[in-house]
């Protein structure tokens, strides 16, 4: 298994605006080869920002670099033009790897 | 569904003997009520340490809640003592609540 996690600080004031850009967009990823599940999480709020991250589980790394390459990737992202002003700082992208899984 | 996350930065010498203290521990994590999945996962490779996050998925962030008060914590924790020289600085506990789930 393979996660990519992109960390988002949102200003608390467009926080509404981000979950609702989310939520409407088409992210196209059910057709992607090696997708297994997306989530978007919605983390701690410090003062200046309210922390979000997007997990994408991968079958494997190979799965993710694919989709990078694909028009499905560009299509998925055309949405996000204009956010800009959401964020402090840009998103930071982490890749990891599974060493362990345990489901109940 | 609830997601906390812990984030380790490991140094580099000690990435197999932490690897090893959590495939080896027994984490009680199956028998508790709101469990969903656990993982452990590794990340980039910086300077002078590699990060791991450790994702456990909760029905609740009551499950969550429940589960640090629990003997089956304490017994899960008990293991790590001994630990601490394996860390650059202390584990970082973030708790998320999902806006949206996507699955294949």
């Amino acid at each position: 298994m393979y996660l990519t996690m992109n960390r988002f600080k949102v200003a608390p004031g467009e926080a509404e605006a981000f979950e609702a850009l989310w939520k409407t967009r088409d992210s196209h990823l059910k057709s992607v080869p090696g997708f297994v599940q997306f989530s978007l999480l919605k983390g701690p709020e410090a003062g200046d920002h309210v922390l979000y991250a997007s997990h994408t589980i991968w079958e494997s790394e190979a799965a993710f670099k694919d989709w990078t390459k694909s028009e499905a990737f560009r299509a998925a992202h055309s949405g996000a033009k204009g956010s800009d002003h959401m964020y402090l700082g840009a998103p930071v992208l982490e890749c990891f790897d599974a060493v362990q899984v345990l489901s109940k």
